[in-house]
Parts: C-alpha cells; sequence; structure tokens
C-alpha cells in the first residue's frame, strides 16, 4: 500500500510502521498524514505527532521517488553550482562516474552557477527526461538550500549540507583535518609557535568568486585545531588574516606581514595549498628555509603541492571518494537522513620538521 | 523546398545555389544530388561536379539536422572523453556556458572516460532525450574518431578533428603557440643555445593515462617553432627526451639529465608547466637562476604558472574561447565543415630576460 517503505528495511531505512510507534498511532493514520490524503478525518493533534515523529526519527518525505533500484531510465544528474567548470573540485565527478560505472548507470552533469533561475530549469528539463535520482552538490564545502523541484527525484546532497533534517549529504570530515594537521606539527615537536594562516577579516567570508558564500571548512579546520591543540595543553600563537580569497598572492602578502610583524612563528598551518604555496614564497623572500626554519603545513592536497620544493605536506580534500560514496548512496536507495563525513587524509610532503629551537 | 540553406545566407552559410554555381549546373540537380534523390538520372559527370564544389565551398553535410534555431528542446550536450572529470581543461565547459546562457540554451555534460561502449550508450541516451545539438569534445587536442551515432544530431568538434572530411572543429592554433614561444625568446636575444624539452621516445605517444592518444600538440608547437627559429637563421639547440608522461617529475629528470649531459642551453622551451615547473626545480638544485642564468617558456597558462617564482611565462591554451567558440557555431546553425583555429595568448611570467652572454 505504500511506496515508502520499499523493502529498506534491511539497510536503515526509517518504516511507516517505526514513524506509528512513535506517534502512538495506527500505521494507516500515518500513512494518511504523511500522503496528504484527505478521504479520512484524523485530528489536529494525531497529525502533528505523526508530522513530528516522522521528523524524529527522520523519516524520508521522498514519497513518491522511486529509488533507484527500480527506476528505469538508467541515468543520473549531477547537478550542482561549479563543480563541473572548476578544476580539481570536479575529481568529484570523477568519484560518481566511477560508482556509476559498476551500477551500470549514465551520468549527466550540469553546473548552474550558482544562479538559482538556471537551477530551476535545469532540474525541471532532467526531471522531465525521467533521470532516476540527483546528486546536488557544491564546488566547495557550504549550507545549501534545497530547492524544492529537487524534491521530485531521489536525492543526495554532496560536499553540501542542508537546514532540513530530512536530507542525506556527504562532506569531508574537516573538524578532523584539522586535527590531523596540528597533530602532524605536535609531532614533529612544534608547540607553542603555530600559527595559522587564512582568517578572513570580520565581516568577509571570502569567494567574492562564488557569490560570498562561507566555506564550511574554515570553521571546521579551525575547530579541530583548536581541539588537538588543547588536548596537548596549548593553543595557536595567532591567526593571520587574508583580505579575500585563499589564493597564492594573498597567501604570499599575509605570511609576509606576520613576518614583519616580530611575531615568531615556527610552524605555519595555512587554510589551503595556495596559500601555502603563498607561505613559501613569502618565506624564501625572507631568507628563511622550509622546513628548516618553519614547517608548513595546508589543506587541499592539490596539485601545488607538488609544485614547490620542498613539496607541501596536505590534509587532502578526498573528492574522488566524496563523488563515489554519495552515488553508492542514491543507488543503494538508502538516502536515510545523515550527514557522512568522509575522512580527509595526510598526503606527506617535506615541508615539516623538528622546529629549529629543539635542535 | 530543402532544408539545407535554411535561411543561413546572412551568417556565411554556404548555399545550394552557390554551389550550383561553382558546379555550373541548376540548383535543383544540385538539390537532386546532394539529397541522394534517385528519382531523376543526372550523369555521373554532374554528380561529380556537384560533390566537388560542395566539397570545394565546404557545403554542410548535416543535412538531416535540425539547426538549433529550430530546436525544441533547448538542450546541448557536452560529449567528451575526459573534460568534464580533469582540472584545468574543463575550463572548456565554462566557456560553453557563457555562449549556451546567452542562447538561454541548457547544458548537460557527459563523460565517456574513452570508453566507445559508454559513450554510445550517452549518444543513445541524449538523442533519445532530444538534445537540439552536441559538442563532442577532448580533454587534449587529437584527432578522433566521429561515432556514427553523433549524426543523429548538429555536432561540433571541440578540441579535436577528425579524419571526415565533412566536419566542423574548433582547436588551439598549436603551430602559431609555438612560434610565439620561439620568438618570446629570440625577441630577449636569445639564439643558437634554446632547447626543446618534452620530446617522447621513438615509439612513445604520451598519455599512459589517456588510451595513449597522442596529442596534436607536440608536433604542432614543434613544427610552429622549428619555423620561427629557422626564419631568423637558427635552429633549436637540441630536443631534451621526457620519459613518459608530461610532469613535474619527469620535467624535472630531463633537465636534470640535461645539464648532466653538457649541453650549455641559454632558454628551455618546455612542452607544457609542469615540464616547465620540473625544469625550474632541476635549475634550482644545479644553482641555477630563472631567468638571470636560463630563460624558460612553456605552454598552457595554467595555474602552476604563478606557483612558482619567478612567474612562468606561457603560451596559453584559450580552453574558455574554444568552448564558446564551438557553442557559438552549434547554435548559430554554421556547421560549414572547417577547423577553426583559435590564437593562444602569451601570459608573461618572469622566466624570460637576455642570455647570460650578452650581457
Amino acid at each position: 500500500m505504500d511506496g515508502r517503505s520499499q523493502g529498506q528495511r534491511g539497510n536503515g531505512r526509517v518504516t511507516l510502521t517505526e514513524v506509528a510507534k512513535r506517534a502512538g498511532v495506527s500505521r494507516s493514520a500515518v500513512s494518511f498524514v504523511l500522503n496528504g490524503r484527505t478521504d479520512q478525518r484524523l485530528s489536529a493533534d494525531t497529525s502533528n505527532r505523526v508530522r513530528r515523529a516522522a521528523e524524529e526519527l527522520g523519516y524520508s518525505p521522498n514519497t513518491t521517488a522511486k529509488t533507484l533500484r527500480t527506476g528505469s531510465s538508467g541515468t543520473v544528474a549531477l547537478v550542482s553550482d561549479f563543480i563541473g567548470t572548476t578544476s580539481f573540485a570536479n575529481s568529484m565527478v570523477r568519484g560518481v562516474l566511477e560508482s556509476l560505472h559498476d551500477a551500470d548507470a549514465l551520468l549527466y552533469t550540469v553546473d548552474t552557477q550558482g544562479e538559482s533561475s538556471l537551477e530551476s530549469r535545469l532540474l525541471l528539463s532532467l526531471i522531465n527526461r525521467d533521470v532516476d535520482g540527483i546528486i546536488y552538490g557544491s564546488m566547495f564545502t557550504r549550507t545549501v538550500a534545497v530547492p524544492a523541484l529537487l524534491r521530485n527525484a531521489p536525492f543526495v546532497l554532496l560536499n553540501c549540507v542542508s537546514d532540513d533534517s530530512d536530507t542525506t549529504a556527504v562532506i569531508p570530515d574537516e573538524v578532523a583535518a584539522g586535527a590531523t594537521a596540528a597533530t602532524a606539527l605536535l609531532s614533529a615537536g612544534h608547540h607553542d609557535h603555530i600559527w595559522f594562516v587564512g582568517v578572513f577579516p570580520p565581516g568577509a567570508t571570502g569567494g567574492a568568486a562564488w557569490h560570498n558564500w562561507s566555506p564550511l571548512a574554515l570553521a571546521e579546520r579551525l575547530q579541530g585545531i583548536d581541539t588537538a591543540l588543547s588536548a596537548a595543553g596549548t593553543k595557536l600563537a595567532g591567526r593571520a588574516m587574508i583580505d579575500d580569497d585563499w589564493d597564492v598572492a594573498n597567501g604570499r602578502s599575509s605570511v609576509a606581514k606576520l613576518l614583519a610583524s616580530g611575531a615568531t612563528p615556527s610552524a605555519l598551518i595555512c587554510v589551503n595549498d595556495a596559500v601555502g604555496v603563498g607561505a613559501y614564497q613569502a618565506l624564501q623572500a625572507a631568507g628563511l628555509r622550509v622546513p628548516d626554519d618553519m614547517s608548513v603545513i595546508s589543506f587541499d592536497g592539490s596539485p601545488l603541492t607538488t609544485a614547490v620544493l620542498p613539496t607541501l605536506t596536505s590534509v587532502t580534500l578526498p573528492h574522488e571518494a566524496l563523488g563515489r560514496l554519495a552515488a553508492q548512496l542514491l543507488l543503494s536507495g538508502t538516502t536515510v537522513p545523515r550527514i557522512h563525513r568522509v575522512p580527509m587524509p595526510l598526503t606527506l610532503g617535506h615541508s615539516i620538521s623538528t622546529p629549529p629551537a629543539t635542535r
């Protein structure tokens, strides 16, 4: 009678029965409420209790959506802001393709450039063409508003989260990544002279080219760093500010300013690789050697890390793994509301050594 | 009577009348021959003259294709090997989007990973979904075989050419780019000690990760370099070999070997930016400064050029312009057989100076 539980009990999908149990009503009452049927009257109280229970349990409201298992078109869409049009982030597409390839499904990738009218037209166009499911992604990790049209198909959020409680999302574990960076420096003997490079001036969010969307990465990386340093009985010696975007030139000028300020860092945690490369340039200009005079670690794990000597140690964005997992979740039909955090591995370069003072 | 001229006279599309005039036959005879009609007999000589005239004038044989102007779905597909899944090259997608945006058309991007069975399924899937036209692209410039299915829609080749005489293609002007690189060094005073870095060993084509497809860039860049140097009364001092792919590590070892060989280059033309960055690393290890002791120029114009100091001068792949033009050609319906070569601009860094000897 209902397309909602769809035999998903085996893989953790919340069933109508569970919602009914929690709400203290009959299973059919739940079905009536959640299917929006009006041919049987239920009290407002009952309706409210059902809706609350469904929400608390994370019951998926994608009620009309066929799961991919039963989908017939064999086509999935990746709808994102800029994943397909920016370098590096598009390795997420590769991850998605890998999972779809295993399932013999085809992928259409569309970029909205962050324009909501274009997004609506693209979603309509895709839904009208019977895509079996949609991966809704973002070029960098941020909070998105889920477009209503998206709810016409099963969907998974890729590299973004939503404030809605009913979505399945896959993002990098940025908090753990921050701890990884701090721990790498602590392990090498750094303690009280670790600086972070890449916070924004008050009011700025970075990403002028990206609608000024605020990256989740900054706050979460800092949180992880603070936690790890605190556990080791220390804290950041300071946070160097960057004017707007996280690019090489801004990294260079930020670190040049830091060095000129009289600060005595033993190590720099740079918010991304481009800023890390800029740090190298500022250190070189100041006659300081990496890692002998200063250790450097960054985030992203992009090709920039091997463009410099010594190669830059970086906590790596797991783009392919994110894409793979998002596609797997979509294909499996297990779009249980949950945020999946994918580990960010440490890619070792040669930019970390013991601090000068302890030698 | 014919869907072929379709009112395209205004934008340079060859008409049946023009073909008839050149062939010295009636317009209806041209129509009969080119539409493959058999209800009126024409001599073999007439048929041949018509076909020759059509070819010489570049008359489009995409006869069954609706032009985009009359297309109804408002959707275009970009079908490529790896454009959507490799960094840097995907700025072509941005160019395509720009042109489509102006025309209010939507873009589906699909990557075939170079697998022909997947390509067939994707093309069928797109054609069944009524895309108005297809841009068929390649991640790097190469010769492709046009799949038969592609002929079910108007199409333009992006960053690739075909051996078929009836295709419209957009590629970078690599020959001119080679001349640009050589001229930049000649202008700075280099003459007899210019080396090229990046030829493959006999039998190798590079691109192990890309089905060993041979890039057109190598031969064409070398051709442009040779022509420009020859016009200046000189030639390459030598060509340094690279093991397989054009990456940083291979660039480094190739230039290290070159320096160890006793060669005395004053300047290096590196086949791409990654090899150029590798060259920097080898020069640094040998205690040589760029550009004081050695000038370096490369091709691509990728973000790697600003990851090194001094920044690397590079002849830049016009990815966005390629994408823009391909989409414009498709949208205009003027898919006249022709190879459009888009200029590759010189992006100035600080890696070129006068050779040491002339100071």
